[in-house]
């Protein structure tokens, strides 16, 4: 039924488009205008796809055109406003206090619903906020255009009317193929990796969707069932390893997250894909003890770099230690190894009181606790690149996450094992610190 | 998988609500202050499901206390309100224009977005305001929060997220019962009514759904496929009627339409369901030439009776009107129809220049002119009681809906059909409004 | 994607059907022979849209001409088989054999085949076999024919092939009225009575479907989830009970379960269903324990009545005994009860050596044992009727449901509960056979 | 509702696996045995599921010795085969013709349907029949055993159970992979290449899929509109090419065609997979006036160089025809193609009367004309290697499919085009075929 009539009303969207295409073309402002005058609804539609169509062919600076407009002519109605500021301040009651909130909403907004109010409008008004993050880096007049479509997608995009998806094997060609274009964390370098990432029984893929965008996931999240804490991510990668029953699992891996939509940008959706995940996980497998993530550490090389400048050390030397293969090198294990771990643990602890990594302070703001650090976790280009091949485990203990959560939302206290706790301990720490750069310039 | 995922996130939320259950009850607006706090996702989620839960099982005077206490307690922030006025008026640019818009926002809305935010919490949040209405006719401290419900819900509701579905007898029983439940115009009264309304070939019943609430309808809509223009509800729900092949059909008829959502009451479905409708059917059946309604007027005895009144007439005699059986005298078709027939037209057309009907209000708002008056078109009960069982065509001509629609709503110029123009010309009008008067009171 | 697909097709089946009404009238027996000719898959399609179309508006007379005449005239081809018999008695290979069962094979069966090769042909089909049967009764004739049925049949039906769905109140109303008018053993009165058993968390229902027949089921049982063996089917139809959480059921009663397809009678479906539907809820209901029926004994009063009769008893004492209000008196259950208690363990067990009920023999087939007796379990006006009110618990036990089928597939050997056992013992039971008949004699 | 069953059942499949492993292994016979006799309907799928896993998991030559085992031990039962034939020579009524086929029939066939009768039971059967088709080649022994696996996918594949979906970009990544997989005409290079073959508006790929196989299609064909008769696979294939609105098509290319199956070798899907194709594509597609194919004609080249052989040409002679870029030459358009074009035309239409090519054959059968030739329509290396990369129009005509199907099969006549029939006039024909082999022998 839905399926038939996505079909038709994309007939129907085929008929406005062309229905606007066909209008001798009229200047943007009278058609954004027309979208909040009363007319029929069918006009309201004929000219919200007239605009989105006019504005997806546009040149971009045509486009910027069309959003400064949309930020500059669309502003809250200003004689309303003032009257609704003197009013509220003569008598500020709950009255005068609705109609300051409602005349101080910018008129654009009700131009963005209307926008949305027709087949593919949202996706098209997310491409929208997407041309306008690219563009909008140096206009600073596009901010206040930014935040109604921030307000607005955060409403929109609200945790009630995601849809979580699991996605297999038997997804549709249009999603999987997505998949392989969004992944951020460890590129998916074909169609085989990407079944190998889906369809064996002990990997699983979850992703939000929202109802108006069916087949463009939001954020996806890969998980793999394991009998133990992985340490590396080839391990998890390997085509040729042996496919576990997933009954027999005792651990879920979250190996990769990935947000999808540029256009979403600033709207969280990774901490409730988690939980939800987790859920249905422990419910549907009873064995599993742990939720881990193995995850990047993607600003330890720049800080470490930095943090050797910043100490004098010179800095190229940090630059050789990722000269290739380096880390197969014996010394690797034995000399850098202790240095480079104690580095990590203080770059995700104590770096000036808080979490410096950003994937670090998304999962300790989830309520998850830092578990280990992997030596050599992760050695890819990007993965040495990053972190020098580092990676870490965040655990997620449902016992502890409530705890651990608001100790960091507001004591900005970091969870973390003991062993990591150890790893980190201020002097030691330092002085590995210190040992690290001596070593980086003895070479 | 959608399914799979529904039925897992029922367990989930039975599991939440057990959660609730269990938590030593704390008081509701600090359950409140929770779901504002930086907690967990899963720690907002219990608290959302608690509220959900308590609000349920409490009596009428507990609910109007957390309704008033939300509408009391969670205003905007009166320091930063006031804060963002002095910055607004002393230099009043973009950014101090959007704190302002943001510090006047009452804070229960992000109760109510986080209330929203758990599975089902979108059905509850329509019982909430469905209570509050309920429960608020005479509480003038709850219009605030009831106006937070509006401006959420008219976002969330909007037409880009509406799915329209075409309801047959292959639909679900929980939807089906529900259409018996909400069908406002002629009820449906029994299982085997409905599938009269919906099985045959040359009917069809359209709803928009939300996708939160995938088997509740907002509002929907039956149309029956027809050869001429009905003139009488009993020919279309006549069981042993000939059903037609639905492509030989010219005339599309909207002969019921109902809103479902009393939680919704104020936001308006019905001109986009009809409009969606018709391009569907027009689409689908070529040889459709008209679209046209079969109408109730609901409000045209109350407004006889009254007009009666306001002209020294005898009330008791339109009372007498409407005795049992009046409309079967030969008397009813020869004097009274042409009196009537001429007085509705008045009454639609010429009262104080605008429409008195509410439902003539809707199909012109809408951009359908009134085509013709149907005399005893509607001869049940409720037909007679409330308009002595006149009906009425409004027709929907593609060519005409634009201007149709900008007319009435911006000049209150009314669109009819010349021989009901002529039937409502003034003078003729009003002498058969005297003349029925006088007849009625010879009576 | 099918939904889209089905819809075309039943258009394509609108064109077909009206070629077929405008091709001129030929005889039946031609558009037989056009079936087994080699004409385009087109012209095949047409011709047996045509014939079914032909026999579904043909009168009985008419019907049994048809059905005769396709068992008369496309018999296996006689020189063919003749020279197949030859050869095969020359030389019994495997060749020869295969050829002769191929010669051997009435040229009917292909008509049928082809018959089934249209949209919604199976289902035809099965009209016909219905029709056959009705007429058939004293047509010896048709036995041909029907042995064709029934071997295609029950290929097509192939367990293989069907599907178990899980019906709830998310069914269609196209499926949720036929299981109204399937329902064969407790009718059910309306769609309210029907939600009672289907929508709430305690009650399932189970259905196999065909994939040819999407919204005709084939069989469906219903269960009721409980902490008790039922001994009531009031208990179990109660609108008002308490419904439980199936999470802390024990038991799963199958109170009734019924063939829907007239036309597949002698096909055996209910032993696959139960076996599927029992591993379904263990797999999702852990603590289910017991799987039970609650079952009428259909053929005890008339048995009873005949037994009566052997023994020169009055029968139409028997007869009192069933009239009406006789169970609610005392004497009912002091003297009645023990009396048809083993009555009714002797004709369930001990009757020649054999069940001589046909519920009985079914679930004995599919390895349950004969758990206990329910006095008065079914006081509905059929129940009295047909077993003096009396019902009767099967039991199926996964560890002796392989030896109990076998045992009775075997040797008749009749699985029953010690209890069961002792009631029907040889003496106690015929002495109390013999005292129920002096009671009656006594009335 | 179906989805949740799949996976219940693949639940149950698993268990069943894990019996069938832990049963200490008996003989098959023995397995064999147990699957005829008075079983429960568990025991009777833990067989058959043990049966299943025993000879996916064996090696060829077990595999052999099963197949075999089938075939010779379970023939006919020779006493009531002997006195069925006894019976029917002596009174051949419907009776006793009924009990001769009955007696006829192999017991092997109620194997094969029981193993049919556990989830996968199909898909496992087909996946029997290819082994024994690939073991079978040199092996009598087991013909007969393959007559009963065509005999009863005959009956169960039957065309009034296949389904017909649209297959496009929205398909799982299951079906998609397969098709890549599946492809015998025009390889798919990749999942772009797919993308391009499924996704765009002028192109359409549809399957037929059994039900009891939901993931695994049949057939499939893949069709390109145009707006003329195309004369290059390389002009569909094209990555760059225009996508056009299917709305303004008039042309429906069939330009693939391939059967997926194996084990279902011999079972005809073709026919009646195009003929639904084109009644659904004209409904949709008023425009549409030819349904045409772009085929290859894959014995051409194999059939000249035997011709030239069998009239004492230097066959070598065709070889250096198909040197590596033979086409490219000037001579190859004037003087090559003419005679080529004639050779072409003689071998579709007049070798020995009838078509030499198993494609036309297949084509013509259903009742299409051979309507043109495209000189070096492939020059793909497969192209150019089968058939000197000439390709062939066959033009579907609703108007004249019946009479070509008839008179192909009744009198071997074949529908060709004025053009292509003057082409393949004898004289000419045989003129120029002979100066091409007098050209062969100059070069």
């Amino acid at each position: 039924m839905l399926a038939k009539w996505t079909s038709e009303l994309s007939g129907c969207w085929a008929a406005l488009t062309a229905a606007a295409l066909a209008r001798p073309e009229e200047p943007l402002d009278q058609s954004c205008e027309r979208l909040l005058a009363p007319v029929s609804v069918g006009e309201k539609s004929r000219t919200a796809a007239e605009i989105h169509a006019r504005f997806s062919a546009a040149d971009d600076d045509e486009k910027r055109d069309f959003l400064a407009m949309l930020s500059n002519r669309y502003d809250a109605d200003p004689r309303r406003l003032r009257a609704a500021i003197d009013a509220f301040r003569l008598d500020p009651d709950p009255r005068s206090l609705a109609e300051l909130h409602a005349a101080s909403e910018p008129r654009r907004q009700q131009i963005l619903r209307r926008l949305n109010e027709i087949p593919n409008g949202t996706a098209m008004l997310l491409a929208m906020r997407s041309t306008l993050l690219r563009l909008g880096r140096d206009e600073p007049s596009l901010a206040a255009l930014d935040a109604d479509f921030v307000h607005l997608f955060a409403s929109w995009f609200n945790g009630g009317f995601l849809e979580l998806h699991h996605l297999d094997w038997s997804s549709s060609g249009e999603i999987l193929g997505r998949l392989i274009h969004y992944e951020a964390v460890h590129p998916i370098e074909s169609w085989d990796a990407l079944r190998a990432r889906l369809a064996p029984a002990d990997r699983r893929c979850y992703a939000f969707f929202h109802p108006a965008m069916r087949s463009d996931p939001l954020i996806f999240v890969e998980v793999a069932l394991t009998t133990s804490i992985p340490v590396s991510i080839a391990d998890i990668l390997r085509p040729d390893r042996p496919v576990i029953d997933p009954a027999t699992a005792n651990t879920a891996v979250f190996y990769s997250i990935s947000n999808c939509q540029d256009g979403l940008r600033g709207i969280p959706f990774g901490g409730p894909l988690i939980k939800q995940v987790m859920e249905l996980l422990r419910s549907e497998l009873p064995m599993l003890r742990n939720a881990v993530t193995l995850s990047p550490m993607p600003g330890f090389a720049k800080w470490l770099r930095e943090e050797a400048r910043a100490h004098s050390a010179d800095a190229s030397l940090v630059e050789r230690l990722g000269a290739p293969g380096w880390h197969a090198h014996a010394a690797a294990q034995t000399e850098i190894r202790p240095l480079l771990m104690r580095a990590a643990a203080r770059y995700l602890t104590m770096v000036q009181g808080r979490a410096a990594d950003p994937v670090a302070r998304f999962h300790l703001g989830n309520g998850a606790r830092i578990e280990q650090l992997d030596w050599l976790g992760d050695t890819s280009p990007k993965g040495l690149r990053q972190s020098f091949g580092m990676m870490v485990n965040y655990l997620y203990d449902p016992a502890h996450v409530e705890a651990n959560c608001r100790a960091f939302a507001e004591d900005n206290r970091i969870a973390a094992s003991s062993r990591l706790r150890r790893l980190a301990r201020s002097d030691a720490a330092s002085r590995s610190a210190r040992r690290l750069l001596a070593l980086m310039e003895k070479k």
